[in-house]
């Protein structure tokens, strides 16, 4: 059996008990850190689980994952994913691999960031399509996420922002850094949809020592939020609760 | 200190490290069921926490929570919820009530149905605005989840649907129940967007005992999906990876 085990938002106390218990019961332990910053204690998980954990690059996960299948062919075998292990796209290949060999496959979830974000106030029920804003490079400069937000506040959704992480060179976008992006953007299309007026929310470390500010923003720019992993979200036209909530978190 | 924790998707294995140890240190915990079924033993729960658990109602939650907000202003004091405590609506107002009496409130997150859907292999970043079908009555049969989903295809997105939870009377919605609802509106609209033979995703349970099946809606509405929770996904047009991972739960 392959258990694929979230270990949800924040450190090594986010696993849940159901999968602790699968970690306990099994023979090998494995780990990726590449599709989000974890802030847990690798030994520390070591100590609860009673088993050596191997951590796997990317590339082993994504092309050349036979040496840990086998494993999960006779043995119990756990992949430990930070957050909710599906939430990211890219373990789904892994699972239907897995499957085609036999292997039978099952999730553990954990806490994550599509429903976390709940904590700033705002409904889940408002919230239109997700959108990841990327570090821009020489010929790549995507626009989607611009697009994305058009979309939703047409509809009078929220937009919340995924930020990107580039594992191999320590890179994380930052609350600051995505805003910048989208002020780029809306330079080159000027719509008027995202401005240094635009009421945002920025979130840090959300289940963790979390921090969340609502501003312009211009304001939010100049905040320093402290260690990714960071999201942002633009709401839509606010529910009067949904605004209470979020004064809480008003930027001075 | 309030500790709002939540008991993740399915029973008391899918609370956190992170929850079980605030619940230890807890003088007080209480804990709803209202906003979702909860398969766990409370039994179970009160052994790992050393605690006695108080199942509070609806209106003590939303109209008269003073007497477990008191023991919340000098001892720390949990409230546990099903699934992620912000996911549903209706306990932000608990949360700023608690904090204008200047109780500090820690929401401690586990797993919820907004990430697990994941399981289906469908991606979480192409599903628009979720919704909710209600048990219809005598003068509110409310259509928004049909429009909901309208606007979702429209932008080719998926559509997830919660579906009801009448506590009190211990009715739970059925995807059977949910398609059959969507037929009658579709009956009223005649848009030609919710047929029999819309295919649809069924999950029941996920995160525990789960079964997903994916046919169309006729399909469907004759299979037994055992116990709730259920939910219903109705997908905009598939990427070949999410259709090849829907395949695995096709209805015969």
């Amino acid at each position: 059996m392959l258990y694929i085990i979230g270990l949800g938002l924040y450190d090594e106390k986010d696993i849940t008990l159901r999968g602790m218990q699968a970690l306990k019961n099994c023979k090998k332990i494995y780990a990726e850190f590449y599709t989000n910053l974890w802030h847990g204690n690798i030994e520390n998980l070591e100590k609860m689980s009673g088993n050596k954990i191997k951590i796997l690059n990317r590339g082993i996960i994504e092309e050349t994952p036979e040496e840990f299948l086998n494993f999960a062919k006779t043995e119990d075998t756990a992949l430990l994913i930070p957050g909710d292990p599906l939430a990211a796209t890219t373990h789904i290949d892994l699972v239907l691999r897995a499957e085609k060999q036999g292997i039978p496959v099952k999730i553990i979830h954990s806490s994550s960031i599509f429903s976390a974000v709940g904590e700033t106030g705002m409904q889940i029920y408002k919230f239109g399509k997700t959108t990841s804003i990327v570090f821009p490079e020489k010929n790549y400069f995507p626009e989607s996420p611009y697009d994305a937000l058009c979309s939703n506040l047409k509809m009078n959704l929220h937009t919340l922002f995924l930020l990107d992480v580039k594992y191999d060179e320590s890179r994380y976008m930052t609350v600051n850094n995505g805003i910048e992006i989208l002020l780029q953007i809306e330079k080159k299309r000027a719509a008027g949809i995202f401005t240094e007026k635009t009421l945002c929310v920025g979130c840090a470390r959300l289940g963790g020592e979390e921090e969340i500010k609502y501003g312009t923003a211009k304001e939010l720019m100049r905040h320093d939020f402290g260690a990714p992993p960071h999201a942002l979200i633009v709401p839509a036209k606010l529910h009067f609760v949904e605004e209470e909530a979020l004064l809480r978190y008003k930027i001075q």
